[in-house]
């Protein structure tokens, strides 16, 4: 499954199974006489996080939601979107964010109809990131007391 | 410093000071002799969290720099951003990631002139939310097994 990644099983074993994760995964799993023509049992899977709004409390983060192509079309995306809200509700989470591709109308189609609304379309909110030498260059203007 | 939240300073405690907290927060603080014209000497934070990219593995999210108006353009703003990331270089994040909306031109040009890029013009990124009724819904649907 986890091949696609560029992280390492190394570094998700680490991160996702330390003292505080940085992360929780919860994998859709068929019977052996189900299993895909590559010879898997688990077909699909969430990546998720624990988030806060300092307006609204605990939330989730929903990074990958992940069904293999041959199983799609069967409810599993949607049964494993919904473990993770309840997963969230029994922590007390109140929000299930997540970030889509403006071409992937698949997906956008996909959380829309369950409700979701689109932020960015909405409201205007917008995606920023630092990485790289601009992240360098920022912790090295960390001042130092 | 809290007065803007609906989050209780209860609930901030709470989810701040457990065992794993749901964010940190990093405070600016000016002298006595020079405390805001309310009389605080706490002047400005930065409320950011851990993530993860199954990508790009650690990260942080920015949710929050505020610095009081009476206080900006002292680099302060700056001094909590640099921060921020330092902490997180030191934790192994690769990557600071926040949200600003479309029509909060200083916000968007104080980010980008540090050398962030706006991935919502670049790559077409959207920002999803579920809650409400339509989380409950969801978490209702959840597979029992």
């Amino acid at each position: 499954m986890f091949i696609k990644y560029t992280c390492s099983a190394t570094e998700l074993e680490r991160d996702g199974f330390c003292q505080n994760p940085f992360f929780e995964c919860l994998i859709a799993e068929v019977p052996e006489e189900h299993k895909s023509k590559e010879g898997f049992t688990i077909v699909g899977y969430a990546f998720y996080f624990y988030t806060y709004s300092t307006w609204k409390g605990r939330s989730q983060y929903l990074e990958d939601l992940y069904v293999m192509p041959e199983f799609r079309g069967n409810g599993i995306g949607k049964a494993l979107l919904s473990k993770v809200t309840e997963v969230g509700k029994n922590k007390g989470c109140v929000r299930l964010q997540l970030s889509v591709l403006n071409w992937n109308t698949p997906s956008l189609d996909f959380y829309a109809a369950k409700g979701a609304q689109d932020l960015t379309v909405s409201e205007g909110w917008h995606f920023i990131r630092f990485d790289g030498k601009h992240l360098d260059d920022l912790a090295k203007g960390a001042p130092k007391n």
